[in-house]
């Protein structure tokens, strides 16, 4: 244990300083400006041992960490049975949002540089795509989805890119508003509207009446 | 009136030529192999004329149509005001969902390529983006939320990122099963489910507790 203990601490420290290389290079000279090879090379590896945590040198940038995927996933699968999907969700990211909080400078550079390089935003897209597609898979386990169901993988996957979506928004407002509320706050006041429903306004409050939706 | 008529009939097929030119060059060539000159000579107009409509290829390829994005925000303004954001929402993006279903095989092929081409994917995100802020913009407006509140803007612009989400999840469920109904039939579900709540399967139906959301 003590071994394994080693062998995944180190691991995770190698990771953290290709990410950190990355990051540090890319702001320095521009995305396109940093090869796989500079960026080993800052963090004292070979290139081969690069791919061994990130397939592109985006990934490495964006700092992607697959084990963080796998953990968020173990967690929705444990997550107590009687909590609906949504809320076993809620549960699971709360790890994903301890790291968007505490690297909050490093993803503020990030998030910087994807506005300058569509290649590292088609990059955050297809692992946000990705990851979307491994988080509806589990809910589906989850929530006893037969696999010859088609028309049941809808929930789903609404509620894998709902929940994205909720982190996206609160992001996305947090950068253009003065809005002083945590990050964590502001995904749990969107996970709390889709839980209950984007009917606001509508008088029978998150239920929309049958001529409401001729109307519409 | 005839003559405001004749020349946005010819503005249209203008548009919709370069559109089916670069995105027929795209599919024989790919898109990195398509220039700017090669669309407009394909559509026998200049390449001045190319960017009074398309401010990059790939928006010519993606057949982006900005007009298309007013007439959407118009209709917002203009639905009828005892519906509720979200319905006034529904009844505005039918004609986009027409367009979807009408142009399905462009769409397809527009889909076959951003899947092969990063920078297409990043402008089709771009494109999305800039589509959901003023979209939250006319809903802030429409909801009366004022200026000075930052906090009241979380919740058009969930809104407007929820229902790209339906589309998206609906064209992504399309494409990823055998689900046989129509394009338009899966974006409504997806609505219907968002308006009333995504907390499937909790026993309140639709609403959080307050003790499971100190669970979670």
């Amino acid at each position: 244990v003590n071994e394994l203990g080693r062998r995944e601490r180190k691991k995770r420290e190698t990771r953290e300083a290709l990410a950190a290389a990355a990051l540090r290079l890319a702001v320095e000279r521009g995305v396109e400006n940093v090869s796989v090879e500079d960026i080993s090379e800052a963090a004292d590896v070979s290139v081969r041992t690069f791919f061994n945590y990130f397939s592109h040198k985006e990934y490495a940038i964006l700092g992607r960490d697959p084990d963080a995927g796998e953990r968020l996933l173990r967690r929705l699968r444990e997550a107590p049975a009687e909590l609906s999907p949504l809320a076993a969700l809620r549960s699971a990211i709360e790890e994903s949002l301890d790291d968007l909080e505490r690297d909050a400078v490093a993803w503020s550079q990030r998030a910087a540089l994807v506005a300058e390089s569509p290649m590292l935003l088609a990059r955050l897209v297809m692992a946000g795509a990705d990851d979307e597609r491994r988080l509806a898979a589990v809910l589906a386990e989850r929530m006893g989805v037969d696999a010859d169901d088609p028309a049941g993988r809808l929930t789903p996957l609404l509620l894998a890119a709902a929940s994205g979506c909720a982190i996206r928004v609160a992001l996305e407002h947090r950068g253009t508003t003065n809005d002083a509320r945590p990050l964590r706050a502001l995904v749990h006041e969107a996970l709390d509207q889709l839980a209950t429903g984007l009917d606001h306004g509508n008088p029978q409050g998150g239920v929309v009446r049958p001529e409401q939706r001729d109307q519409a």
